[in-house]
């Protein structure tokens, strides 16, 4: 994959206050949805009652869609929104979302909650999810906050106990690089400590490498996440 | 956790055609909505609209709850419906969701399709979203369906290449079974062959070992999926 599939359109930070404020609750309101729709027990005509409703709105969604092949980067950060992303977005009711803030020194951390859309044994998180959002936050630090082409070569994870529904806290920072390399480490906890610990390798794509050794750095783009 | 926190009630397989037919196209109405909202481009009042609809159906599934402390188990496959997991709910929106097949030989498998509300990088899934399906289908294979109680040790995925949006399968086997070990092996793919290769380890929980050498094989309660 080349880069220049992977358009980039810069905005500012009004506008991305503008589109935030535009999207967000409505992302917010998908995901009331759907934890309801999980717990529901009313009857089938009340159900039916609910998909005229979801369905009217899926139709004055749909009147408009968007170009899906440029990726928006915001303008005061340089960092791609990120929009869809599962793991973070935004704009897609499926992630919890993840808000993940940089330290200085490379650190990546977020605070989030994971609610029963997210459950797998009864009030524990799905491992796969604790797999999902570790992935996402050592692919942040891998590549400095999705500036730098990476792609995922190898993740693993140790589970040391249940992860509890509720508040939690990620954490990823980049233990070493060798060569096209790079290492990173994280962990997914609660109040009580880790659950879930995390390992990954990140390479640089060979269309990344420069032959006289200067890094092409301008991508924004990881490629597994 | 002790095994009477995982109480199950058995449905009749006519019980769950019946439930089936009420709940299924009001989650795939849901997933409609997510995918419609990931790429909308309509106007703020729009915006509005639409949340409007979206909060008059949460509003409509919220009159009532169901209690969440149960889990149904199937009558015929003696498999618990696992309906509100994300990776293979039929309740769960976030959930692609997988349809996962059981053979004869242990062997599991699914064929599914994963569309814009999983994408990482441009045209392809999120890394995590790889590690969700993994974790879960090996967890299956692991666990006999989710009968035996099981929880994830560690999990080691290996990313061959992108996995390109569409149409996958995943397929999970027990490699090998050492005292309260399980090794499972399993895949994720496209029609060109295997893009992410996992290997993960499973537990049987000290409560489910029976100093005598019988295991307690009842609880169907995997902790970690």
């Amino acid at each position: 994959m080349a880069m220049q599939d992977f358009p980039f359109d810069v905005i500012t930070a009004d506008e991305y206050d503008r589109l935030r404020a535009a999207y967000e609750p409505l992302t917010e309101s998908m995901r009331r949805l759907v934890a309801a729709g999980i717990r529901t027990g009313v009857d089938v005509d009340e159900i039916r009652q609910a998909q005229a409703a979801i369905d009217l709105a899926t139709e004055v969604l749909e009147r408009t869609q968007r170009d899906t092949t440029s990726t928006l980067r915001h303008a005061g950060t340089g960092r791609p929104l990120a929009w869809a992303n599962p793991a973070v977005g935004l704009r897609n009711a499926i992630a919890p979302p993840m808000d993940i803030r940089h330290e200085s020194d490379g650190t990546c951390w977020a605070e989030f909650t994971l609610g029963p859309a997210y459950e797998g044994p009864p009030g524990l998180v799905h491992g796969g999810i604790c797999a999902l959002v570790l992935d996402h936050i050592l692919g942040e630090a891998a590549s400095d906050g999705l500036t730098k082409p990476l792609f995922t070569g190898t993740i693993t994870l140790k589970y040391m106990r249940g992860t509890p529904l509720g508040p939690v806290r990620a954490e990823a920072f980049i233990e070493r690089t060798e060569g096209i390399k790079t290492y990173a480490r994280g962990y997914l906890g609660d109040a009580q400590g880790h659950t879930v610990e995390a390992d990954g390798v990140f390479i640089r794509p060979a269309w990344a490498r420069d032959p006289g050794g200067q890094e092409r750095s301008d991508s924004g783009i990881r490629d597994s996440a």
